[in-house]
């Protein structure tokens, strides 16, 4: 679906990823109009207004994409008097407390909030394979989906305005282990010798098949909260995990890695997980917030 | 290229896995001979022996695929008048000492040992994408490459009998943090109710596209043991990975992956890493073993 033809955009904030959104919108035949308090090259086919009141008159959609929160909160302060009724998607980084504030502030001044995480270099803004989330105003998300899905993949996480932002940092602990790992499993190969190029062709295949595969079961399993044992279950896999730090610590590695594994394995097994799957280590990773779903 | 039409392999082990190498082998016009000490049903198209001396005699490769290193000793002792000369090819799973062990024995009894280690079900045995890699004898490796290719991929990994093994664990040891950082990232975006099933595909896209792309930047530097922090450097993420324990610690979640992913970067900067990419931290996982390369 395209956005209808009286859609207007105002995108404020025109580092590089906010000139992206602006200019992939306006390449689409839908009405921009941009500000920016700082100096910035002009943008074809948009039209520049120089003042916040310029930015929020008759607008749609109101597309915040700032460098830090601070701004975000000083912009949408000096834009008070125009708020209520106005719809504003905040792209800007920051922490799910950050957004679930100021959602709360445009709510209260008769606005309505959509927060987004937009976890990709601007070049990659408006192709469909680039990952947007967004939470908050389900009623936003309906009525932009047309002009946001302009910008990629957009996907609504719910109604907690904090979740995208949750979202951004979830993704990156997610990528941090995964490169830790690697990081990990490289070292440990090159005590024998092995280039890391020769076996990471290996391990990437390896990641994006079979492991891919486990991911996709565990998701089911953790939203079951059931974890059949079918094909590995932890008692299986804890002395494997001895093996990994014999020779971990065999060759004068680091075993933090290790040990957490391990760790997590035990105390997994300690809680009556131990014919279970690997995906119950969920249950102790809840820590403290544990409880029936 | 095709294996030549007199080579004769034995398989012994008829396990699940072993039965599927026979069957392989035996499917693509190889003569096949297996022996196993357990009952186990007929394979069509396969010559089987019921001595340790037939299992040995006038074949051009044995491959051992059994169910514990301790097995494949013993066969291998009862096989000892026999051994000079042969090629003998193991892919039982166990941990790169005992492979290193065994390699050593055969040696001394004038025989050519090469490790494998096949991390599949037997279902996938004979595919081109199922992994097996090999460590050991070069010459057995060259000699039967043909043969050994109609299991799978065969990565040769190098001289050291244990290499083989080593990636068995390596590989776990990726797949282990991979899988912790996705159970970790779904259970703090369940604090916000966002079910696994809806973040999985974004995830894994991610996991498949970006994340592999920085796996292999990553493993360039570390073969060079040059990090150059060009799009992301560590003194980047620390705050970032604040964030990220901040949020984990504020939902009750379990802290000990987060911290660690800290712990790890604040070595990093400490050891001079601020401005060099997370790939640095290879650096710090060399632990005691580090050193000039």
């Amino acid at each position: 679906m395209e956005p209808s033809e009286d859609v207007r955009v105002t995108v404020i904030g025109l580092n590089a990823r906010g000139a992206a959104l602006a200019r992939v919108i306006a390449s689409r035949g839908v009405a921009v109009t941009v500000w920016d308090d700082a100096e910035v090259s002009p943008i074809e086919g948009v039209v520049r207004v120089d003042s916040v009141r310029g930015a929020f008159t008759g607008v749609s959609l109101v597309l915040l994409c700032v460098d830090e929160y601070d701004s975000a909160e000083r912009i949408l302060g000096q834009a008070e008097p125009y708020i209520t009724g106005t719809d504003v998607v905040n792209v800007t980084s920051g922490t799910s407390t950050r957004a679930e504030e100021l959602a709360a502030w445009v709510h209260s001044r008769g606005g309505h909030y959509l927060d987004g995480a937009l976890m990709a270099h601007p070049e990659h803004v408006g192709k469909p394979e680039t990952v947007l989330v967004y939470s908050g105003s389900l009623e936003v998300f309906e009525r932009h989906e047309p002009s946001l899905k302009l910008l990629g993949g957009a996907t609504y996480l719910g109604e907690a305005p904090g979740a995208a932002a949750l979202y951004d940092v979830a993704m990156l602990n997610f990528a941090w282990a995964t490169l830790i790992g690697f990081l990990q499993s490289v070292v440990l190969l090159g005590t024998a010798r092995i280039r890391a190029g020769t076996v990471t062709p290996l391990l990437t295949h390896w990641l994006s098949t079979t492991v891919t595969d486990v991911i996709d079961d565990y998701a089911r399993q953790v939203d079951e909260r059931h974890y059949p044992g079918d094909e590995e279950w932890l008692e299986l896999d804890a002395p494997l995990m001895d093996h990994l730090l014999e020779a971990t610590r065999a060759r004068g590695l680091d075993t933090a890695l290790p040990e957490l594994i391990k760790s997590l394995t035990v105390q997994g097994i300690d809680a009556g997980h131990g014919r279970n799957s690997f995906a119950s280590l969920a249950e102790i990773l809840r820590g403290r917030s544990n409880g029936p779903s």
